[in-house]
C-alpha cells in the first residue's frame, strides 16, 4: 500500500482544479486550469510523480472573441465509448454578467485520434453542453453506471441563493443531455456559505456498491472545503431522494500545516492499482495580494485515502508539504 | 559523483531562462522567466529535485504602466556583499521600438531581509542599471573576482549588426557601473546569426584559474545554442584581448532526442558540493503555433558536466527526458 510519505507534495505547482485519469495504456493523464486561463493542456506520465516533470501539450486555445474567449477553467479528460473527450468551462469576458456572477458556460471537445496528445489539430469542438437553464455553469464531469452515461455539474439557478448548485442528468451522447437536470445539493450549511454560497467542482468515485460525489463549497479561500453525497449504485441516480448529503465537510483546511482551502478534487489510483488517491488543489498562504483569481499559487496535491467500516471514504486532512525531506522513497 | 540518470528531466516545466543559486543556508534558490512575463518569483528547496515541487513566492510584479510594465524577463538572484539582489529586464510595451527590437532595459531589486522569500514588501527597487548606451539591454549577471564586482550583460549597439552583443563592466555597487562597457563578443559566426544575430544570456563559471562566460546565440528556436569565452582569472578582465572566444557552439540541439534550442543557462553544483551542473532551458518540439513568445513550453533541464584535460568544460549534449523511467534514484 502506498503511504503519504511516498508521494512528494505539492505534486505540481501552480495548477488548480487538477484532474488525473489513468488510462488503459498505462499512462496517467493530467489536466488542470492553467494560471493564464487561456488554453487547455494535457500531460502524461507512467507515474504520478512523473506528472510533475511531464512535458505539457496545448490541445485547445481560447477564441479571440465570443463565448469561449476568456477564463478557461477546470478541464477534465475522459475516455467514453472509445473516444477521448474534454469537458471545460469558458466565459465571454473576464467580468461578471447581469447577475453579478462569472458568465461561464460548459463546452465539450472530442479527439479524432486515440492519442489525446496528438496535437491541436486532432481536437474538435462539440459546442456547448446545454442544460435547461441558460445561466452560469461549470465544472462538468461524467461517469458511467450500468451502461448509462451521467453528467454532473455546477450551475446557478436564479431562484436559489448563491453562485451554484450541483445537478445530474443522463446523457444521450457525450456532449448532449438526455434528461432534465436534477438538483443534488445546494449551499445550505454554514461551511457551504462562507464568503460565497457555493457548491461546485463535483468528482465521482464508485466503491463497494455505492456512488460518491464529492464537491467543493464556500469561497475559494481558506474557507473552501469538500462536501459529499452518496447513493446506492442500484438506486435511481436521477431521483434526489437517492442521494444522502453529509452535514459536515469531509476535507478542509489544515491550519497547522498551512494548507488552506483544499478542494476541486478528482480521484485516481496509485501505481499499485489498489490504493485510492485524492487529487486536489490547496494554497499555502492566505495573504493574497491583488486579484486572487490571478494569484497562481494553488498547487496540485495528492494523497492516499482509505475506507471506513461503513464503506465511506476517510480523506483525513491535507498532508504537509514534504519536498524538503530528501529521503522520499519513489 | 552525480550522473545524468540521477536527475529527472525536465526538472521544471514551463520555466525559461532558469537560474539556480545554492546559498550558504543550504537551500537551492530558483528563479526564471514565468510564462506570463508579469512577475518575479522565487522558490527554494534543499535538493535540485525538490525545486520542481517547491512552492513559489512572488517577490515583485510589473508596474501598471511605464518602463517596467511588460515582458519581465530572465531574473537572477545573487547574494552580494551580504545582501540579496535580483537583476532582471523589463520593457514599456510588448511591441518593438523604432529599431525593431524589444525595448528592454535592466533593473535591480534589493532585499531588506536576509530571507529573500520574506515577501513583496521586503523587496525594494534600485532602479535601472544604466550603461553608456540607452538601447535594448537585458540578461544581466554579476560575479566577483579578487574583491572586484563585475556586471556582464547583453545590449544592442546601433553600430553593430544584430540584436545584442555581450559586455562587461566593473561595478561600484551592486546596481551601478563603475566603468565603461567593454564588448566581449558580437554575433559573427554562422551559428550565432541563424534567424537573428544574437549574443545573450551570459553565465559565469570560475574553474582552476580560468573564468568562463557561456552565452546563447541565434534565434530562440532550434537554432539557439551556447557559445563560450575564456579568460585567465589573473588577467585584466576589462581588456577584450584577455578573452578567447570559441569558434563553435559548446552546446546545441540534440535532434535525435527532440531537445531543441538549449540555452540561456546558469551553473550550480550538485548536492555533493562537487559536481558541476549545467542548468538551461530547451523545447521538445519545433512546430510552434501562434506567437513563440507566448508558447510556454521551454522547460528547465539540468545535467552534470565535466572538465577536459585543458581545463575546459565538456557540456556534452542535451540529455533526453527521463520522467517515464520509473527507477530514477533520488
Amino acid at each position: 500500500m502506498a503511504t503519504c510519505d511516498q508521494y512528494i507534495n505539492p505534486l505540481i505547482v501552480q495548477r488548480a482544479d487538477p484532474f488525473i485519469y489513468k488510462h488503459t495504456d498505462g499512462f496517467y493523464y493530467f489536466t488542470a486550469s492553467v494560471p493564464s486561463y487561456d488554453r487547455i493542456e494535457i500531460r502524461r506520465a507512467r507515474t504520478l510523480e512523473g506528472l510533475a516533470h511531464a512535458a505539457p501539450r496545448t490541445v485547445w486555445r481560447k477564441h479571440t472573441t465570443g463565448p469561449m474567449s476568456q477564463l478557461i477553467w477546470a478541464p477534465e479528460l475522459h475516455y467514453v465509448h472509445g473516444s477521448w473527450y474534454i469537458y471545460f468551462a469558458a466565459a465571454p469576458s473576464i467580468g461578471p454578467g447581469p447577475d453579478g456572477l462569472f458568465q461561464h458556460r460548459m463546452y465539450c471537445l472530442t479527439c479524432e485520434s486515440q492519442d489525446p496528445m496528438a496535437g491541436e489539430e486532432a481536437w474538435e469542438e462539440r459546442g456547448q453542453v446545454k442544460t435547461a437553464l441558460d445561466t452560469f455553469s461549470l465544472d462538468a464531469t461524467v461517469f458511467e453506471r450500468a451502461e448509462h452515461l451521467y453528467y454532473v455539474w455546477a450551475q446557478k439557478d436564479p431562484a436559489i441563493k448563491g453562485n451554484s448548485n450541483l445537478y445530474i442528468a443522463e446523457m444521450k451522447n457525450p456532449w448532449t443531455l438526455a434528461t432534465q437536470p436534477v438538483r443534488l445539493t445546494k449551499p445550505e450549511y454554514d461551511w457551504e456559505t462562507r464568503g460565497f454560497w457555493v457548491n461546485e467542482g463535483p468528482a465521482v468515485i464508485q466503491h463497494d456498491g455505492s456512488i460518491f460525489i464529492t464537491y467543493s463549497a464556500s469561497a475559494t479561500d481558506a474557507n473552501y472545503c469538500m462536501g459529499m453525497l452518496k447513493a446506492d449504485a442500484m438506486s435511481d441516480l436521477l431521483a434526489p431522494e437517492s442521494w444522502q448529503k453529509w452535514d459536515h465537510p469531509v476535507f478542509q483546511s489544515n491550519l497547522a500545516e498551512k494548507q488552506f482551502g483544499p478542494g476541486h478534487n478528482s480521484f485516481t489510483k496509485a501505481e499499485d492499482g489498489q490504493t485510492d488517491m485524492l487529487v486536489y488543489h490547496c494554497r499555502d498562504y492566505t495573504d493574497i495580494k491583488g486579484d486572487p483569481l490571478f494569484d497562481p499559487n494553488r498547487h496540485t496535491k495528492i494523497q492516499p485515502f482509505t475506507w471506513d467500516a461503513n464503506g465511506n471514504p476517510n480523506f483525513g486532512k491535507p498532508v504537509p508539504y514534504n519536498y524538503n525531506i530528501t529521503s522520499i522513497a519513489m
